[in-house]
């Protein structure tokens, strides 16, 4: 019973997320959605991207959590329009939230917009929201089994940012295997290697970004 | 819509709980459902509780994920009853999935049942499936932001393990604002502070179940 209804919420979600992905075509803005287990480092991702491409491009974040303002709190500090979603008891952003707050933003302003979903790594990634791809981020802490484990994720995303590698030295994941199992589920998968906290590997991605949202 | 729809699930959901419950009391087990964010840990807490009360109770397993089967492996090599559930596209285990695998284990002569839910910060807060008690953990890693954003797990669990806390000196997570932020939301919380990886405050992790589950 719970499949059908699930089957009915995705076709009424992919109908607005094509309304959103119009609107945000015409007003010439690239939009990413970032995924993610809670606490893989989306937050620290976004700051650090946004240091790095503020003076190339226009940036504007919507910020989704079940409950608070932390993380809007963190990028307003920045400077840059931000709007923040709370689901309640919604574990994943879907189109409708989208289409609610895209108006509290200056689209046709923006070059490059990005969304961060509820920290979970099963129903964002069958949600459209009206992005041109998403993203994933896994961090090294959370070890190397993953890919196999939440197979969906790792399909419907261009690129998986393997965070927090300065704690690869102190953890028993195995890197390599991470890769392989990856690439076995989604050939094209681009894979990125960073620190939010060292900066390592920050600037490879932005530039990668920044060919995208040209 | 998709709030009613929930609903709907949740009052459904809750009727064969309750059923679950009345067969692990008729069978004299105690159910601990174990939660937590990807790659918390859950499966090497369940591996360091069997290893340190092998002796002292009957334990059997039931594996929750989306996919794979390398979880129940696991608890398998250590001679434990095990059952693995894949839940497809679902994000948490229900108390219909639970109902369906009680018969492939040797119920009456077990005295604790370990259940380790999907790994979600989410729904599985939302589901009881029959168990005595929800406990969840957090890996230091995943920082010090998580209570106030997934209240309602912190709400709905007896005990909260912090694990990984070898990880402590190379975060910049707070372990005091974790506790402060999870007795805010819980006072009740019981709070253990380990690490799998070390052995750290296992033994008492384990004596506490201990006492519960005797």
């Amino acid at each position: 019973m719970k499949v059908r209804v699930v089957t009915n919420i995705l076709e009424a979600n992919d109908r607005i997320a094509a309304e959103n992905r119009k609107l945000f075509a015409e007003a010439g803005v690239y939009v990413m959605n970032i995924m993610s287990a809670p606490g893989a480092g989306k937050t620290s991702l976004i700051e650090c991207t946004i240091k790095e491409l503020n003076d190339k491009l226009k940036i504007g974040v919507i910020e989704g959590d079940i409950a608070g303002t932390d993380d809007a709190q963190r990028i307003e500090s920045l400077g840059i329009p931000v709007v923040q979603i709370n689901t309640g008891g919604a574990c994943h952003l879907d189109a409708n939230m989208i289409n609610e707050v895209v108006a509290d933003l200056p689209l046709k302003d923006l070059d490059f917009l990005i969304i961060e979903n509820v920290g979970n790594l099963v129903c964002p990634a069958e949600f459209k929201v009206g992005e041109d791809m998403k993203v994933m981020l896994l961090s090294i802490a959370e070890g190397d089994d993953k890919p196999l484990k939440y197979p969906l994720m790792f399909q419907e995303s261009s690129a998986l940012i393997l965070n927090k590698i300065d704690l690869l030295p102190y953890t028993n994941a195995n890197i390599e295997k991470i890769k392989k199992d990856s690439f076995s589920l989604n050939p094209r998968l681009k894979i990125f290697e960073v620190s939010c906290k060292t900066g390592e590997g920050i600037v490879d991605w932005a530039r990668w970004l920044q060919s995208l949202a040209a």
